[in-house]
């Protein structure tokens, strides 16, 4: 973190220093800055690098570091208007001009500006990753014999064993063979919609459900049909209603810690869930992502819808990322019957298969006896947080009532009052210093409310979501009045 | 390797042996297995984890490892024949249902059987891997500071940079800014096609093709249209006539060592294939997959379509996996304008981000001083490999010469006689001990003649080459007579 700080900090005092330059004119050498600067070479190459990309300066291998000629003609950058033209062509008489939207997805992968409380991201701190742990295997597996030949294209043997052994159920009902590992959760959900729907089709969401999911579908050129969830998760009734009038062939949902709500698919919903989809001869579409993210006081855990499945109707997906780092982008599918040999061909012809390093790195780290114990010390820590986070919330927000405390999953689902402006008041939080996100894009069609979510795991520790808590309670001041 | 093999060798033996037990009969201890097949523990594992994987055996964590229970009720694996309807039950009436094809991709990423020699691979052999490096490389990525967190979405910046100058062009003509790392070069080119082409469009290609891009356009829902090439490259006059006929919007080449033919784009077809793309308004996506694949005696390159490109004409892709091992999966796309923005969209709904470990050790590896080492070693062997199996063929069958002994890359296109059997040959060589690759999958449509595609990268060294042709030799006296 120090490295990336102070490469930052060279790049904005160089930046600053530039006006000293006239175009063409030579920088100091690396060396010099390096001791004028007092930071390592690294620092230097990678801020002059920062710089270059930036269009400030131009290096010339063995001449050194100069000023961009901006005195000489800039380079030729034409006009590239023929696009949008071209890039909407294709679109039919009944269709809109495609365009493809990751603002959703970006607001929840973007890094907030310094000084600002992370309440709003989808990963867990430094302090809670497992990165010593990560960083040896990772060290370990690239020195592995055969580490840098093809893996197996759907995935490394003993990991698809391990993913299967995860989903449980009886004895041989999910086997390697049925498992495909692919390049972390959003891959998997991608490769799931394309498999399984083809475009133009609808395919049924949970409402809220997550923005990466309905950009993927849209994405995809799928229909998402919006299908509400309660406390109890996904409404069975809703859901047939929705089966009929749609003739969608896919349900995606999350039955465990749902996200954004945190609520869990009810016993008997998980059994209606499971009739409506074959009634309307639809896949279920398990995205058990929280699994590893059951808080200490969860209690034990619902099975997955997999583990009960004989005719094929679910299929599974999971990932390493959100329990361990987001660069640790290992996930899996798992499915039987002809939808297996569509995901495997729709994955292959994708991407080809996973860096046999990063699955063996994977397998090792889930492997280690340090594994429970990190999981152990996640679920402690996420219990922590979600108490600091509803106290902080009834002491500042008590006109905000929370109304489902969630056991696992680290994300929090606020109702605001009718009417309010989420947008005014998420920008006014970050004016504020901490970062929180709107509802709207948790949902596929118009929401029925006002939201916020917050994540309670990216702060770096209690007294951070606390404080976020406080600056939050300065823009609802502001904003809600 | 050594530890692969062992694998596969303790589970034949166990699998064997595999009748003395009866079903829910305790196999002998993980210990007992080491000291009798004098194997590490880590080979054991291995073997007992590919028998669960195949059912055979049954594994209870703190209980030991017991022969599955087929005395028992098999576990409940029901009909899945449902699926077939819901899979193509969205085709519209003007579509025929819908399926995805990886049997093409699946040839070229297959590993043959043991003892049969590979010229049929995309990869280049262990020897020829930058291992060492490598390994190095991925050990101190996954130990630098931040390692683990989220990378910037589009990429590392430096590595951006990188890629920027790779590509050349005037001075600031194309910077980090225009640049996406993405998970190699398939991923690349699925991105490029979904991002630039609606569902149901023309795309062309050139004609033969590597089947990777025929599939990902497929798979897209596009519909690939076939433009010849010759020693040259693709021949503009059918091209402008394929951009009248089709209105695509898209053409995707690859102007240097095009695969599988190693045709060089000649000058003046290079401003041609602009000119004509220009007029139909469309798009050129320059897979520049075989810059660092150049042969010792190919020259000075030409530079890429994409650095004299005023208008954002030109979306370039290209991956560092070619040239150094398949697992080191990233690549890069570069473009400018809208069409930028629509790729960066795509790519971050379909899947987030690179792991960040995976693109700082790619970062490190080419700018250490052994990467410009690495490259001579390569350009160096690949010309002494395509010598052997150019002398090789004229020796053993001076019947079916060779028209074009490629520069670069590490294919060579071999012209059957008219009517021949491309798979019957195949499959007979495959009985001789070789692996060779038929043309059939390289045509979007009915082949012109029938041909064979030779790899002179993935066999271990000159003399398996050989020997490869010598088998090759029997497998056609056999089929073609």
């Amino acid at each position: 973190m120090q490295e990336r700080s102070s490469v930052a900090e060279l790049a904005g005092t160089l930046r600053r220093e530039m006006d000293r330059y006239s175009a063409g004119e030579k920088l100091p050498s690396s060396r010099l800055l390096v001791e004028r600067h007092r930071v390592s070479p690294v620092t230097v190459s990678r801020a002059l690098a920062r710089l270059a990309a930036e269009g400030l300066v131009v290096t010339r291998p063995g001449a050194g570091v100069f000023r961009a000629g901006t005195g000489a003609a800039p380079p030729e950058r034409g006009d590239t208007s023929w696009q949008e033209v071209a890039l909407s062509a294709d679109a039919s008489a009944d269709q809109v001009p495609r365009s493809v939207d990751a603002e959703g997805v970006l607001a929840t992968l973007a890094e907030p500006p310094p000084g600002v409380i992370e309440l709003s991201g989808g990963y867990l701190p430094a302090n809670l990753r497992p990165e010593r742990a990560l960083a040896a295997a990772l060290a370990r597996a690239g020195r592995r014999p055969g580490a840098w030949d093809r893996p197996p294209v759907p995935g490394v043997e003993e990991l698809r064993g391990w993913f299967a052994r995860e989903i449980g159920g009886p004895e041989g009902s999910v086997t390697a063979a049925d498992v495909l590992i692919t390049a972390g959760g959003q891959s998997a959900v991608t490769t799931a919609l394309r498999a399984l729907a083809a475009p133009g089709a609808a395919v049924l969401v949970e409402s809220p459900t997550y923005p990466g999911l309905l950009a993927a579908a849209r994405a995809s050129g799928l229909r998402p049909v919006p299908v509400p969830v309660d406390t109890e998760g996904v409404r069975p009734g809703l859901l047939e209603g929705a089966f009929r009038a749609s003739g969608a062939r896919v349900f995606v949902c999350q039955p465990l810690f749902q996200n954004p709500t945190g609520a869990v698919l009810g016993p008997e919903r998980r059994a209606a869930v499971l009739r409506a989809a074959r009634q309307a001869g639809a896949f279920v579409v398990e995205d058990d992502f929280a699994r590893h993210l059951a808080h200490e006081d969860a209690g034990p855990l619902p099975p997955t819808l997999r583990s009960s499945d004989p005719d094929g109707r679910v299929v599974h997906l999971c990932s390493l990322t959100k329990a361990t780092s987001p660069s640790l982008r290992v996930g899996a599918l798992s499915a039987r019957g002809p939808a297996l040999e569509r995901l495997r061909a729709v994955q292959t012809v994708d991407s080809f298969f996973v860096s046999r390093p990063l699955q063996e790195a994977a397998l090792e780290l889930v492997g280690a006896p340090a594994w429970p114990r990190h999981l152990r010390t996640v679920a402690a820590r996420l219990r922590e947080r979600r108490e600091v986070l509803l106290t902080a919330l009834t002491r500042e927000l008590p006109g905000l009532p929370v109304a489902h405390a969630p056991l696992g999953g680290y994300h929090l689902w606020l109702r605001l009052p009718d009417g309010s402006d989420e947008d005014a008041l998420a920008g006014a939080a970050l004016r504020a210093g901490v970062a929180v996100a709107p509802g709207r894009p948790y949902f596929a069609a118009e929401p029925a409310a006002r939201h916020l979510r917050l994540s309670f795991a990216p702060a770096a520790g209690g007294s951070e979501i606390a404080e976020g808590v406080r600056r939050l309670r300065t823009a609802c001041d502001e904003v809600l009045g």
